[in-house]
């Protein structure tokens, strides 16, 4: 993939990520880190809560969409880098052995402003599952250089 | 800590979580998970990096952010239900040996619609480092359910 920078990307522009199975395992390694409530870790538990069932730390499916979206190349050049996030929404949850993958849509670019080398990209990102089910949708607010002078 | 449920809650009520050292090598073992990019895993690319020195993923302030919150207690009795976030934003790297703590501000509580068990609530979350700066902000949407009938 050619290396793009801030004036090489287009509003309305959309990439796909690769997928990502997400099993049981990783549910409750990552839930035992940082997320340690009774829907993430125990069957039993799990069974009896609103969720009928053990299901993914939201802030899993926050983070397998950061390595979906850093996989997928679409920001080689200049780096996936984080100043914000608007609108986060937990729509549905995930469970064991979905497979995860992630649709970005450029929805804003702003400039650099005088004397900065970066602008501000606004991507909608969408995480769904195998069936095409949205379980996470979200604005990412990056940082985005502009193509240095010696390229 | 009493069991607490939506109505025992009011608006500008304030909790406080306790501190967590984030470390060189939970820093690197995240990011090879889920934000495999140099300005987390290599300090001599991290050196060269706009951070200047290893930092750690914001996903990884996310999820640490989520263990302090879970493990205050606050919202023991109801669970730590997010059905989204608002506004979230990383304004200053967490380093290696930096060491974290949440507070928290009830900013919004919208009761249970008509035949609903549970209501809304708006908690504004800081992130701030062992000097009291802070390292990202976010507003939570938590789920929490009115108290049980039979309590």
């Amino acid at each position: 993939m050619a290396d793009r920078y801030f004036y090489d990307f287009k509003i309305g522009e959309r990439f796909e990520s690769a997928s990502l199975e997400v099993g049981e395992s990783d549910i409750t390694a990552f839930a035992s880190s940082f997320d340690p409530q009774p829907w993430h870790l125990d069957r039993q538990a799990a069974a009896a809560s609103p969720f009928k069932g053990i299901v993914a730390s939201g802030w899993h499916t926050t983070a397998i969409t950061m390595r979906l979206v850093v996989d997928s190349g679409v920001l080689k050049a200049t780096g996936v880098l984080g100043t914000g996030i608007d609108e986060l929404r937990w729509v549905r949850p995930v469970r064991p052995g979905d497979v995860l993958h992630v649709t970005g849509e450029i929805v804003a670019l702003e400039p650099p402003r005088s004397g900065r080398s970066a602008g501000t990209m606004r991507v909608r990102l969408e995480t769904a599952d195998q069936l095409g089910e949205i379980a996470m949708s979200m604005i990412a607010i990056l940082r985005i250089p502009v193509r240095p002078r010696n390229e």
